[in-house]
């Protein structure tokens, strides 16, 4: 599945066989965080180094792996129908040794809100945004048969927050982008103050460009439609989520937006798969045109 | 999602909105297994106490939960395009106090192989046959909009055993069946020896009832074509699956077979949802014809 790995950058944890296409799980020694790093990929059948696949980024949320959202998702099968990779990154470093990462489950080890920590001592090892926006991008290019200029990025929840974050900042490098119930104001509800104040500190003003609903307000936009799933039932919906806020700014700023509202759903990979289909179609239509 | 449970049997663990139907977990004081047993349902759209829907139990292989096959498969989705609801089972009692039932991933806790166990201490609780043969279809038809006249049977690995098992021997109430990966012929192979061995003495002919090949050899027979999905890469295959023993069975006693190779498959759920939406199909032909 590797096309090539002249150096041995990667270690190759797990390759199966998937739906016509490959899953593999590789860790490898990150430049950026400083540590071993896990990820998957998988890749559909056909690709090869004179015809590249487009590919999507898969960010899950708190607690998750690079695994979650491949396997809970149902997303495999449809990427393999439109001949689209994924690469599906971990949620967090692993082994930072920072005091507390493992205490818990909304701040440290698997929840990474795939930023750069600016803080001591987290600043050492939390850099997923570096490596979420570069190093992974860069380093799937080059050993496997992904066409970058045809790249999407899809999150859920915390993973949500992080797709239409370097969505809005990097429009050109990610082509299409769409989240499950995505946290879409971080510096607003609880999960974001308590992940913002702890990896960037108290000043606000710098938590702006980790926050979709502010980046909107700053003038950042994407030039394609921004699609977004959301189950009304989400046990999250009114203390963590508030795509209203989300709504509402992209009305302001003139970015394009589909959000449906999902009744009886919650925040589930449950909810996910019900309406996985629809978002590769989303992407597809953008990265296959 | 329950239709009536008047006498409160059930503890609902969690509900989740699923493709437009429902999956939820539950827990009930088992009278066969003589202690607390988690099972789970997916009830897709429409069904009522007037209007039944046909379902599948789905068991699933060792080390596993009632919620693995749900999750990991992608089976939902292709069960509620067919209306068709689904009963996981668990893969053994928990917490039946037996030394030694947790220290291998093959006996024991998680490793009940749909059987009851006739030899001291497992007799007392490792009761999975009886549990999948009446209880659960029992309790299941009772407090579900199910239609026990249309029930059909599929598993994977120890789950494909159980399923080819029970539904060879009662093909009156399985009335479909398919595996994934299936353990055929347990009585020869090293899961099964040691299995058998514990659960039910060392007299082989207690275990003839238990294995499907030997079923087949017995004159059992189902009046359907049976469906097995294998990869050729499966890393279990020759040591511990070998579907050509079940295959020379069939064949000598005219059982139809629809035994189908994967070329580059493995054991995994990988494998499992690349092929899942051919047992649906498989099972929705027989039972909502």
């Amino acid at each position: 599945m590797i096309l090539s790995d002249p150096g041995k950058e990667l270690t190759v944890r797990a390759e199966h066989a998937c739906c016509g296409g490959h899953v593999g799980f590789y860790s490898h020694a990150s430049r950026t965080l400083g540590l071993e790093a896990h990820f998957a990929v998988f890749m559909p059948a056909g690709a090869t180094q004179a015809r590249r696949a487009p590919v999507i980024h898969l960010l899950a949320g708190l607690t998750c792996t690079e695994e979650t959202f491949l396997i809970k998702s149902n997303v495999i099968r449809f990427a393999a129908r439109h001949g689209i990779a994924l690469v599906a990154t971990d949620t967090s470093p692993r082994g930072a040794g920072v005091p507390g990462e493992d205490e818990s489950y909304d701040l440290g080890t698997g929840a990474g809100f795939y930023l750069d920590a600016t803080r001591a001592p987290w600043n050492a090892h939390y850099r997923m945004g570096s490596y979420v926006a570069e190093e992974l991008p860069e380093l799937t290019q080059r050993l496997f048969a992904l066409d970058g200029t045809r790249r999407g990025i899809m999150g859920h929840s915390m993973g949500g927050h992080g797709a239409l974050v370097h969505a809005l900042r990097a429009p050109q490098a990610w082509k299409s982008v769409s989240a499950f119930a995505p946290i879409v104001h971080p510096a607003v509800v609880p999960w974001g103050e308590k992940a913002f104040s702890t990896y960037l500190g108290q000043d606000r003003s710098a938590w702006a460009r980790h926050d979709a609903t502010l980046l909107l307000e700053a003038g950042h936009t994407h030039p394609t439609t921004i699609l977004i799933d959301q189950g009304d039932a989400d046990q999250f919906l009114q203390t963590q989520l508030r795509p209203d806020l989300f709504s509402n700014a992209a009305a302001r700023a003139g970015q394009a937006l589909r959000l449906r509202h999902h009744k009886g759903y919650d925040h589930s990979y449950w909810f996910i798969q019900s309406f996985i289909e629809d978002h590769i179609t989303h992407h597809a239509a953008i990265l296959t045109a």
